[in-house]
């Protein structure tokens, strides 16, 4: 069991470094500026949290993670046009997906365990999710998630709380691990796949910056 | 005096907050992201402050601190068109004022506290009032304080040396922090009321960088 | 010998500085914003490497640093006209290159002697020379490091696994010392003097981003 969430967690290392570089590539960018903007994605998030919770940094510890996304950067910057392909690119959405939905019940578990609040928690397992994607578009100069009407965050922080919650009504058990990952996994896939944006409520109709 | 102290406290975080939002609102933007913008906003400078300092950061320890944040930049992007109003826009102003006289003063305890140097004490008061802010524009991708002309900074550079020099004559006494949130606040007060800019000898005049 | 390695170690923070503050300054910004990017600039790298190792902030324990960035600053500040002149400004670029060298090694021997890995020890080798002037150019809105084609951050990785290397073959020496500075402190000159480029097999060539 062990090792089965390792590989997995390290499958979502690679999808997050190859959803990093074809998120940042542009003509004239060179492999090593890539591939460190791909490993800042891919362990960005992680590395915010475990600053904030003051514990030791995790790909300090076990460098393989950084092995890992090193690696998926390199291969995701001569695959390039090939994983422009439509079904590849959707492939890796999902595995990003797929991504943000372990790597916040893993924030949580850590979180918790260090005797931190259930509220602490829940912002851990968002940073996690979603800080490395934002440290890459403040490097590499482009538009971030904040700007987009995209549902991202929202997924992570609604799957948080549901685990939450159902860690306090059955306690700790790998069916409940396995419904607190699927939860946000299926409700990013459901905002992937039908393209939902935030609802006309929660979107500000004034222009009066400008 | 501890409850007063927290309830300013946690009014100038408000106050950080809901002008966070407004500063960063833009049309088609959703509620997550600016909360999320004027959560960064609130909390920011003295994250940095913590971090720097290797304790613990302040909002892990009472996540208060970050539901009065989420609650007044909700209530932000409810109300933003009143809040443009300008007497409304005045008076967040001056409570962020309040907020950099405040923290500035707490920053300069906690760090004389944990046994750092004076000039290091006027760092952290600083990075604390204008640490949240920087992110904040940085994530919104708008021009920050750096580029304005605007005094913010020095009126706290200049607060935390009054106040910590106050401290070296007297010692600590409400009086003594009275007299050092005061300071920067009128300081600050006076330079949002006058359009106080930096004086021409502190300005770069040639523009050989294009 | 330890007095020279701290007057050197300084020499480098200030050159760091003034290069800084040259890159950054554009028409109408003042002095108060100029330093604090010119002392980012300077401490910024080895501050997160810090943060990364969970260990004290160097700046934080001798504030020397900060002085000397800020007195170099403010130096840059007001004879930046003939810092422009360019037997001045290939100075610095050199003293730049010494610095990235001389950190590079340091930042090896503190993450060692703090028992991380090797490749742990090249990643904060490399945050120390790239993360300050990464941070200041995203304050300072300009295009970063990153985003151009020269080879910065490929010399002091080449120059830190040549230091290991030589650490590994002949242990700890001032002679293996200066290697470690000498081989990135080469690269990296001849890498300003030869105009060196990626070469095009690490350029990404494509333009689907647009």
């Amino acid at each position: 069991m062990y090792s089965l969430n390792y590989l997995i967690g390290m499958s979502a290392i690679a999808a997050f470094a190859m959803a990093g570089v074809l998120a940042a590539a542009r003509k004239d960018m060179d492999l090593v500026s890539l591939t460190f903007l791909g490993v800042v994605t891919a362990v960005g998030g992680g590395t915010l949290r475990d600053l904030l919770m003051n514990t030791e940094v995790f790909w300090v510890v076990d460098f393989n993670y950084v092995w890992i996304a090193i690696g998926a950067s390199i291969s995701a910057f001569y695959l390039e046009r090939h994983l422009r392909d439509e079904s590849v690119w959707a492939l890796i959405l999902y595995l990003d997906a797929f991504g943000i939905a372990l790597f916040g019940v893993q924030a949580i578990d850590k979180a918790l365990l260090l005797n931190f609040s259930a509220p602490v928690a829940v912002v851990m397992a968002t940073l996690t999710g979603i800080g490395g994607g934002l440290i890459r578009d403040v490097l590499a100069q482009r538009p971030n998630l904040l700007l987009s009407r995209e549902i991202y965050a929202t997924t992570i922080i609604a799957g948080s709380i549901f685990y939450i919650a159902l860690l306090g009504l059955s306690g700790k058990s790998a069916w409940v691990t396995l419904a607190g990952v699927a939860f946000t996994f299926l409700f990013r896939s459901l905002a992937i796949y039908r393209h939902w944006r935030m609802p006309k409520w929660m979107i500000l109709r004034s222009n009066l910056n400008g």
